[in-house]
């Protein structure tokens, strides 16, 4: 491993209901495999596994989802495991991976339920981010938009700096006319959660701006047990931390964010209807994961663990088959999805 | 029973594929519960039951189908089964049923797959029809049309008849601009597959029409083998038989051809769309036979013998799931469902 390696901090996180019911509580979006045979969870591994780019990963996980993690973890990673105690959103399981590494390590910080078409594009876009942390700067990797996308954050790109801009500032999820303003304008990327940091300076930074959440991870870190991989905080001091994101704890407060952007085919995978997007139709646009027949249909996604799906008529609609569950969605109503009973009841 | 019994004939023909896959080779149509809790046959059954009208039933079915028949029938009918060797359409089957009743029998044929609401309306229509069948009119209860619908045939009233009307023409299946012209002019009833007939008036006219056909009905059943409450015509003979339709056959070619209105709320549930309409939606015009959930649906018909079915944002859909089967049809498309693969292979 050279000196300069990139350590992944593969965040496992996110319940994906909206993409029930394939992602259930027992099995949530990033361990089924969604676009191909791997799971976005192996895919964002084996993504960042070249070693003479990468060194070990640190995974951050609940408990719950530990046996998926060590049973789709590729061999001879040398990863580390961080057991979340608690869901704390993004701020303090980021904090824990960088307790666990040295200060000057460059960590990468990368969802684990994102998919990534152009792998190659990935890499490049982590190690110009990788060169700007290694002088401290705090450095979001920013997709370049290919719509008006209202689901996304918007990152306005700053003074040029070397591989990067600063960041001027980060916009909230705009509506469709401020995000077709932005796309007008130029100058803007989306925020994908992807972070490239030295591990030194994004503790230093939080404990600026969340001085309280800094000293209760330094805490649960200091009182942790390893075992094995894995390693678990102490419990009682991560359960008082007062959850928050890594983008309001640290990267809009920070006066050294910076922004790479990259354009690798991503996407958030975020519902049934982006998944669509993701995955290439036949001439009409149907795409079938699973015995399948279309009559008059188009822009059809129907994808099954078991029975067949035959759709008749219908354009724009997401069919999803899964145990006993059967999910009928626009891809407008897409969005809802995790609203239904469904998802809660796991 | 009185000696003006009527005989109800019902018929068993039908695959009803257009409904698969709740209606499958195995227990087509007419012997699944699709309204209700009674099947289609039982109810057919059971409209024409009261002693003070109707004498006991003939049933028309293939040999696959008896069983259905024998376990669906209520007791106490006395009815005879017809069991047909070959499907040949309907002229040589309601031809087989005259060929077992009494010549003076008055017969009342009744497609098994279609559904009534108003069970005292249908019965009132048979009366009518019934007294002038004794008269040697070939009657059709022709069903009081309540919408331009170009999935059916229509019948031009003519002369008044007491009770009734003499037949001026039949229409075939017209297109939307003809059927809304008929609802204009007015004068014009849906041919529904029930028609009453002296047995041997019927048999009379279709030794007239179709005397090959009439010959060998009347070989197949002299050659025929009663085994309790079952007829087996004679197979050899009965396969050679030029299928036809007893609209063809002899409907079209009797001068005696005699027409009574009825308004019975009616349906011949001929495709998941016609099903939907026989249903009550909720107030957003849902139904759902199963566990289902709507949100933002607009008339969406669920139907599972399992799963749960979740509907998002989708309106004037069908939904069934069935086995190993999941069909999402538009309301137009239902029309093509019968041409799925999956109707082909039962």
């Amino acid at each position: 491993m050279s000196t300069n390696a990139i350590h992944p901090v593969i965040l496992c996180g996110g319940s994906g209901t909206r993409l029930w019911p394939r992602s259930r509580r027992s099995a949530p979006k990033p361990f089924i495999p969604l676009v191909g045979e791997r799971t976005l969870f192996r895919a964002a591994v084996e993504r960042a596994s070249d070693p003479q780019v990468f060194g070990a990963p640190v995974i951050v996980a609940g408990a719950q989802h530990v046996p998926l993690i060590e049973a789709q973890l590729p061999d001879g990673t040398g990863a580390r495991i961080v057991v979340e105690p608690a869901a704390k959103n993004t701020a303090p399981a980021i904090a824990l991976a960088a307790a666990v590494l040295d200060p000057d390590a460059v960590m990468l910080v990368c969802p684990s339920d994102h998919y990534i078409a152009d792998d190659a594009g990935f890499v490049a876009a982590a190690r110009k981010a990788a060169k700007l942390a290694k002088d401290d700067w705090l450095v979001a990797i920013g997709i370049a938009p290919d719509g008006p996308e209202t689901g996304y954050g918007y990152i306005k790109l700053g003074e040029p700096l070397e591989g990067g801009h600063k960041v001027a500032r980060f916009v909230e999820k705009p509506d469709l006319e401020r995000a077709q303003g932005f796309l007008a304008e130029g100058g803007y990327a989306w925020n994908g959660g992807i972070f490239a940091f030295r591990a030194g300076a994004l503790l230093a930074e939080l404990a600026q701006h969340r001085p309280a959440m800094a000293e209760a991870v330094r805490n649960a870190a200091a009182k942790g047990v390893t075992e094995g991989e894995k390693f678990h905080p102490a419990a009682d001091v991560f359960a008082g931390i007062e959850g928050d994101s890594i983008d309001y704890a640290v990267m809009e407060n920070t006066g050294r964010a910076a922004v790479v952007e990259a354009s690798m085919g991503w996407s958030d995978i975020g519902n049934w209807a982006a998944l669509q997007d993701a995955l290439s139709g036949d001439d009409a646009g149907n795409h079938a994961v699973g015995p399948a027949e279309f009559k008059d249909a188009r822009r059809v996604l129907a994808i099954s663990d078991g029975p067949r799906i035959s759709v008749v008529g219908l354009e724009d609609v997401c069919v999803v088959v899964d145990g006993n569950e059967v999910l009928v969605t626009t891809r407008e109503g897409a969005q809802l999805v995790g609203k239904l009973k469904g998802p809660a009841e796991g």
